[in-house]
């Protein structure tokens, strides 16, 4: 099954979110899923692209406008999953926020 | 140590390419390494993050302009690579050009 995000022709937009854990694991796998439930129902949602080894996780989710992800940033309960991100999960992360200015897809 | 790619203050460009792996190994690992290596050497590169679970890849890397990625499209052990990487590694892959317009970065 392809876990490539099935999204429009550009512009869109992309946020970039790469993070490294700290060893307390309590409540963040639940909260992940959580979260990537939430955001599919958001408005302008258009999809997520996600991998993690070990050590470094980038989830890239992918939205309509960059009014879509300030919506999505300030929902209430990612508000809190963010707060308990910087308080347990996260040893650092760099979130980027980006225009898609074009893409190319390749399948066998 | 961090693994996040030291990018400065945007905008800049970043290239999301995201894949799913076909059964062949064959070569991918030293190819693979080979690449970062190139890239790391190409004027305007900035970084690069990398995850990979069992089923999907993503790596980011990061450009000072259009023009720098279009250089390294083009660099001809890279093309070779795409080449062997479409008949041979790759399921399927999605590869987005971005300009990177905000981030914000957090440490523990």
């Amino acid at each position: 099954m392809s876990r490539l995000a099935k999204t429009h022709q550009p512009p869109y937009y992309a946020v970039i979110f790469s993070s490294q854990r700290t060893e307390i694991d309590k409540g963040y796998e639940k909260m992940a899923e959580k979260m990537v439930e939430l955001a599919s129902q958001q408005k302008g949602f258009l999809g997520v692209e996600s991998a993690h080894d070990g050590e470094l996780g980038i989830t890239v989710s992918y939205w309509e406008s960059l009014d879509a992800i300030k919506q999505w940033k300030e929902h209430s309960a990612h508000q809190v999953a963010q707060n308990r991100g910087k308080k347990e999960w996260y040893k650092n992360f760099a979130l980027r926020v980006c225009k898609v200015e074009r893409d190319n897809f390749f399948e066998m």
